[in-house]
C-alpha cells in the first residue's frame, strides 16, 4: 500500500443551494480529498492550516478516518479559511458571496518527517508557489505528483503555475480552465498543450459531464453518474481527486490502465459527496455502498460489441 | 434484416461556422438518418417530399448508398424546405437566419407499398400529426417506432406531440428539449416522466457530452468521442438516431442490452458526420473506418475493475 499527502484547504464552508442553505460547516480541498481517499485504507496524510476557531470534533473526525493530521497547523492567532457560495438552479454554476482567507493567507505548509517519503503527492488548489514549497521538502521524488488548480491562479500567478507544472505528473483541472490555460476549445487539443507545459497525464473535469483522461495520445472517459437530485456540488471535484489518488495508492499502479480504474473510483464517489451538504455524506459512506454503486457503473459504460 | 423506414426532411442547408461558409447544399433529418442507416446494408426507405429545385444527383447518390427514395415526392409546383444557419464559437448553440418551409408547408406523407411492412420506423423531427399520419399507414404495426421531436412542437403542437408519443417505443429528444417536456431538470427525473407519456425507451442527445439511454429503471450512457476539431455539428443528431435504428434493423435485435451497441454505433456515426461540411463525411464513410473508431469508442470507456 502506498502512503499518500493530500495538500490543500481545510475550511468553512457556508453554502446555499436550491434545495436549503447551511451555516459554516467543514469544507475544504484538503478535507474532501482525504475523506475520499481515506475510502481505501491508504495511509494518507493532510497538510493545512486552520485557526483557533476550528472545532477540535472536526480533526476527531478525521482521525476516526484514519487520517493523519499531524500536518494540520493550527494557528491560535487567526481564523479558518472561509468561503460561502450560492449555486444556481442549474446546479452548474455558483456565484462567491464571501471569500475569508485568514490563516491562508501567511500559510507556509509543513510536511511533517513522516510524510516526506510519500509515494503519491496531491497538490490541491492553492497558489503554485505554495503547491512548488511542498514539493521542494519531500524527501524524495514521489511515485507520481497530482496537482489541481483553477482559473484564479492563472489569472494572478501564471508565471508560477507554469514553473510548477513541469514539476507534476498528473494535472486535474476542469474544462473552462483547460481552456483558458490553453487558449484551445477543444479539449482533446488543450490536454495536447498541457502536455508540453509538463504533465504526461491530464485529467479534465466537466462536472455533470463527466471527466476525461489524457495520456499523450491515449484518452479515456467517465462518467459521472446520472442522479435524479444533485443535494450540492460542494467538493465533488475533489472527492473525485481523492478517490483518484487514493485508488493509485492502494493499488500500488500508476499505470495509464489502472488510472482509468481509478478515474471511475474517482467519479463513483463523488456521486455520492453531491447527495447531501458538505462533507455529510463522505462522512457517513460505507465500502458496501461504494462497491454497489460501482456495479452501477459499469452497468452505466459496459457494452458487448 | 429487418426493414427500415425513415419519415423525415430532404432539404437545402446553408451553413456558417466557425471554419467556413457553404452555400445551399444537401441537408434535412431524413437524408442524415438514412445515410447513417446505408452503413448497415439494411433496406432503408424515406419519406419526404422536394420540389422542383432539387437535383436529381442528390437521389442518384442515395439510390447508390442502396438508399430507397420511392417515398420522396416531388413537388414539381414548390420549392425544397431551406434551412440556413450559423453556429455561434463554442459549437453548442446556433442561430437560424432562414427558415423556408416551401414544399414541407404542405406535406402530406405517403408510404410506399414496400415499406409498409418495415419493422423499424423512425419518425424524423415533423409536425405529430404528419408523424401520426405514417403510422396510421402502416399495414401492420412495426416492431419498434422511433420518434425525434424537437421544443418547436411542444411549443406550438403540445396536445398532438402527447397523442403521438403514446404510440412509440422511443422517443429522441436533446437534453434542453427533454427538461421542456417535463418541467424535470434532471435527466433522470425526465426520462421517468417521459415513460409514463408513451415510450419504454428515452435516449437523452446532450451533443458532445454523449446520450443516455433510459429503460424504466435502467441507464445506459455512449459519450461522445472528443474530436480535436468540430467542423459542423448539422445532422450530428439525425445520424445518431440513424445509427441507432440502422444496428438494431440489421440485428434483428431490439433488446436493452443491444440497444446500448445501437448507442454506441450511434455516436460513432455522429463522431465522423461533423468532421466535414452538411452530409460530405458520410458520404465518403467506409465501414473500415466505421470499425476502426469502433475500436476508439471501446478504448475510451472500457474498464477491468
Amino acid at each position: 500500500m502506498n502512503k499518500l499527502l493530500a495538500v490543500g484547504t481545510v475550511a468553512f464552508d457556508a453554502i446555499e443551494t436550491p434545495f436549503g442553505k447551511t451555516d459554516k460547516i467543514l469544507g475544504g480541498s484538503g478535507t474532501y480529498v482525504a475523506l475520499a481517499a481515506s475510502q481505501f485504507g491508504v495511509e494518507t496524510g493532510v497538510v493545512s492550516v486552520v485557526g483557533a476557531d476550528f472545532p477540535a470534533s472536526y480533526l476527531e473526525m478525521m482521525h476516526a478516518k484514519g487520517i493523519n493530521t499531524d500536518g494540520i497547523e493550527i494557528d491560535k492567532n487567526g481564523k479558518t479559511f472561509f468561503w460561502s457560495g450560492k449555486y444556481h438552479n442549474d446546479m452548474n454554476s455558483r456565484d462567491s458571496l464571501i471569500t475569508e482567507l485568514n490563516v491562508l493567507e501567511t500559510f507556509t505548509p509543513v510536511v511533517p518527517d513522516n510524510f516526506k517519503d510519500a509515494d503519491i503527492l496531491m497538490l490541491g488548489n492553492l497558489h503554485p508557489l505554495t503547491q512548488a514549497s511542498v514539493i521542494d521538502q519531500m524527501a524524495k521524488k514521489p511515485k507520481l505528483i497530482v496537482l489541481d488548480t483553477m482559473n484564479f491562479w492563472m489569472d494572478i500567478a501564471l508565471e508560477d503555475l507554469h514553473t510548477v507544472l513541469k514539476r507534476v505528473d498528473v494535472i486535474t483541472i476542469n474544462d473552462e480552465e483547460a481552456r483558458q490555460l490553453t487558449g484551445e476549445y477543444s479539449l482533446v487539443n488543450a490536454a495536447k498543450k498541457i502536455h508540453t507545459m509538463g504533465p504526461k497525464y491530464v485529467v479534465i473535469k466537466k462536472g455533470e459531464h463527466g471527466a476525461l483522461l489524457f495520456n499523450e495520445g491515449k484518452m479515456f472517459f467517465a462518467p459521472a453518474l446520472p442522479l435524479a437530485e444533485v443535494f450540492d456540488p460542494t467538493g465533488a471535484g475533489d472527492t473525485f481527486a481523492g478517490g483518484f489518488c487514493g485508488y493509485l495508492a492502494k493499488t500500488e499502479d500508476i499505470s495509464f490502465e489502472n488510472m482509468k480504474n481509478a478515474v471511475i473510483y474517482g467519479s463513483n464517489l463523488a456521486s455520492f459527496c453531491v447527495e447531501k451538504f458538505g462533507t455529510e455524506r463522505m462522512e457517513s459512506l460505507t465500502a458496501d455502498e461504494v462497491k454497489k454503486r460501482l456495479y452501477g457503473f459499469k452497468a452505466l459504460t459496459q457494452f458487448q460489441i
